[in-house]
C-alpha cells in the first residue's frame, strides 16, 4: 500500500525506506465507498488525497442544480482544490468517490510539518503541481480547439482505462457535453 | 527592477538580499516590444518568465487559423508552458507581448541548477504551480458555470485592469467569446 507513494515520490525525488518510515507517519490511511463525500463545497478544505487505487472526482453543483466535474484521479493522482487548501479557505467543490477508493490522505497543518522535516519533498510537490498546471492548459486547449465530436474521442483514445471504468454521465460532465450527446457520439462509434 | 523579484521571492520563502545577488545572476533581463514572439508553437519551451511590468498572453492557433488565448501574465506573473519546460519537448503554444513588456528569463538549465543551490525556491515555485493549478481549475468552473455575458462581466469585474490595457479582441479569444459578442455586450452595458 503505502510502497506504493514511496515508489511515486522517489520518481521525482530520492528519499531513503528510513525516511519514507517517518514520512508515512504523517499520512492516514481511507476506505472511501462509491459515492462517499470526501470534501463537500462550502466547507473548508483542510486534506489533500493521494489515490492508491479507485476513482474520486472533483464537482461542483451550478446554479440549475447539476453537476460539473472539474478533476477525476486515478491511482497515483494527488487531488485536492488547491487553491483553498493552500489558503485554508473554504473551498466551491465537492471530493466524491467514483467507486471504491483506497486513498492517503494528509491534513494542511501535517503537510506542512512534513515539508519541514523533509524539504526535499517541495520538490516533489512542485513537480506534481507543474504536471496538474500544465495539463489543465492543454484540457483549457483541447475545449477551445476540438469539436465536441473530438473533444469525446481524444478522450477516450487518451484514456481509455477511464472510459470504461467512469459512468457515461461523468465523462460527459467532465468534457462538458450531456450524457444523451454521448450516447449518441458512442451508437455512431459503434455502428 | 531586481527588486520586484526579491519582494516577490519573499512573499513565499525568506531569501536574505545578500542571496539575492546570486539568484539574480541566473536571470536575464529582456526588453521585449509589443507583438514579439518569446516562445513559439512547435519550438522548444527553453525558458521560463517572469514579468516585471507589460503583458503577456500565451495561445494556439486552431486548424482554421485563428489564435485562442489560454493565459495571461502581468506584473509577478510567471509565464511558459510549464508541462512542455519541465519536459523539454516542444510546445503547442506560443507566447507573445501583448505591449511592450519587461521580463526575467531564465533557462531549464540555470533554473535547475539555482533550484539546487537554492533548494528554498523549490517551496516558492510549488506555490506558485499550485496557485496556478488551483486558479485554472476555478477558471474551468466559470467556464463551464456561467453564461457568456456573466463570463465577460464577471471577467472584467474582478480584473479591471485587464480590460483596460488587453485589447478587446484578446479578452473575447482568452474568455472563449467572439470579438463581435463582447463589442455587444460592452455596448449593453454602457446603455
Amino acid at each position: 500500500m503505502s510502497e506504493q507513494l514511496f515508489s511515486h515520490i522517489n520518481k521525482y525525488v530520492s528519499v531513503s525506506p528510513e525516511g519514507f518510515q517517518v514520512i508515512i507517519t504523517f499520512f492516514e490511511f481511507q476506505n472511501v465507498s462509491k459515492k462517499q463525500l470526501l470534501i463537500q463545497a462550502g466547507n473548508s478544505c483542510a486534506h489533500n488525497y493521494f489515490v492508491l487505487n479507485g476513482c474520486l472526482h472533483m464537482y461542483f453543483t451550478n446554479e440549475k442544480g447539476a453537476e460539473r466535474t472539474v478533476q477525476f484521479a486515478i491511482d497515483n493522482w494527488w487531488m485536492t482544490d488547491c487553491l483553498a487548501y493552500l489558503n485554508q479557505s473554504r473551498t466551491d467543490f465537492t471530493i466524491q468517490a467514483v467507486e471504491d477508493t483506497q486513498v492517503l490522505s494528509i491534513t494542511f497543518e501535517k503537510q506542512e510539518q512534513l515539508l519541514k522535516e523533509f524539504p526535499q519533498l517541495e520538490r516533489y510537490f512542485r513537480i506534481i503541481y507543474q504536471i496538474g498546471y500544465g495539463s489543465s492548459l492543454k484540457r483549457m486547449k483541447h475545449m477551445f480547439d476540438l469539436s465536441k465530436e473530438e473533444i469525446y474521442l481524444q478522450f477516450t483514445d487518451h484514456y481509455p482505462e477511464f472510459a470504461q471504468r467512469v459512468p457515461q454521465y461523468l465523462i460527459a460532465s467532465f468534457l462538458g457535453l450531456t450524457p444523451e450527446y454521448v450516447s449518441e457520439i458512442r451508437a455512431k462509434k459503434r455502428s
